[in-house]
């Protein structure tokens, strides 16, 4: 394995894109080549034997690329499939739920730590058992928050909408009646809504970033493994989709925080 | 053809099953066999050529069951493929824009008809396409409302909850005053939220449940084929979902207006 190959990053739609953001900050001189899978999005809603097989898929893809690190850039998959990824893949491995649960763990002050994500994630408990092995005296308040996926997707985002502040103040009145005083945002789009979730919150609360932590950690592990790449030029990062990429640009934009000025790539990932 | 054979029915998810509501109603006498597309849902969000293909498996797979009529019960379906299932089809096909229209056209008094759905069936404009060929002096207002089928979903559909108020509003504000006196709920999830609508647009708008107005056209395409069935049991309804069936009582109980009691059966749709 080459350290000047690209590191693969998979999402089921484009939230995944929100951790791309962080990789092209924390990683500048990595390739990055991002599979977006936008046909059978979103992951969340269907069985754990589903997406099992579409993460799987989805790996080959990224291997075929012949990819240095697979990150599952992605709650749900990171939940529900993660094992059988670790286990099935010849190269270095990441979801989102490990690397998010490392930090929230350490900068928690009163041990009282919320988890917010699709009902797929939330359901799985997959970041609470995670933290719960870190720290048994760790108290974890998981809430499943499905609509925030669609406010942003629908560009309903804004710190000032009432719809955004009536839905944030529904999902989290619980956890900030509990006290908790460090928030994961356990789902790829969460990112997009974070200052409407921090006004809610307060400032006793830390926002982690599971697209942040995971970039963070990529680059731990590929400098433990010397696969980080020497080369200092800029890389240009690669997409792919697996539905038609209309409307695919205006969409990343949002995730990525910048115009979208790249090409993207339809590719058929039933083959796969 | 035997009119002894069922009708198929058919939606990318389960929304279809308020159509399919209404059809035990209009025909309790009928064998209605669905295939609710849990594995590819939603079509709302995917592009023109992928709905094709979808809607063409489906429609297939119901063939495959020897039915007499296919119906797309599916708004995204019946606006984007129509044209290619009525192509395809050696049987009656329906999807819920025309018979949706016929009614529409026929009870507004003053020409101003308003048109809910997901933002495929609005960018499509078959609606309004359709009610101005059967009268080009109607005014037709649109208006996409994605958020109605994830708070449907969810269950947040309580007129008198808060954020249903704020989001039908948001939604709404424009054809109210633009004066529409009927309003056709173009998306097979809508009906669930047809009380909050109604109390927002007021006693001036009558709205139409493209599922109710799909049944009544198929009850009479029927009749007029000579293909109603002379039967007179009640018929038990066959279920068809191309993901796993975990959770599909629960939400199909939602939008069947009724605890279900029948067995669900999951295919491998994309083997048609």
């Amino acid at each position: 394995m080459s350290s000047k190959n690209a590191i693969g990053v998979f999402d089921s739609g484009l939230g995944g894109l929100s951790a791309v953001r962080e990789f092209l900050r924390v990683l500048p001189n990595e390739k990055i080549i991002y599979f977006g899978d936008t046909g059978r999005v979103p992951y969340g809603t269907r069985s754990r034997e589903t997406i099992n097989k579409y993460a799987l898929q989805d790996a080959r893809f990224l291997l075929d690329k012949n990819v240095k690190m697979v990150v599952a850039a992605c709650g749900t998959v990171s939940s529900v499939a993660g094992n059988a990824l670790e286990e099935a893949l010849s190269v270095p491995y990441t979801g989102v739920v490990n690397p998010t649960c490392y930090t929230a763990a350490r900068v928690t002050k009163n041990g009282r730590i919320g988890v917010i994500g699709t009902s797929a994630t939330v359901n799985s408990h997959s970041y609470k058992l995670r933290l719960q092995k870190l720290d048994p005296a760790l108290e974890v308040f998981e809430q499943a928050c499905p609509l925030f996926v669609s406010l942003v997707e629908n560009g309903i985002i804004h710190r000032d909408d009432q719809i955004v502040r009536l839905v944030v103040r529904r999902y989290l009145a619980e956890l900030k009646e509990n006290g908790v005083d460090t928030l994961i945002l356990g789902c790829t789009h969460f990112p997009l809504l974070s200052e409407a979730v921090s006004d809610f919150m307060g400032e006793g609360a830390t926002l982690i970033d599971s697209g942040r932590e995971t970039a963070l950690y990529a680059q731990k592990v590929l400098g433990e493994q010397g696969l980080l790449t020497e080369d200092t030029e800029i890389k240009t990062p690669e997409f792919f989709v697996s539905d038609t990429p209309e409307g695919f640009k205006s969409v990343a934009g949002l995730f990525l925080g910048r115009d979208m000025e790249h090409a993207v790539t339809q590719i058929d990932i039933e083959q796969y």
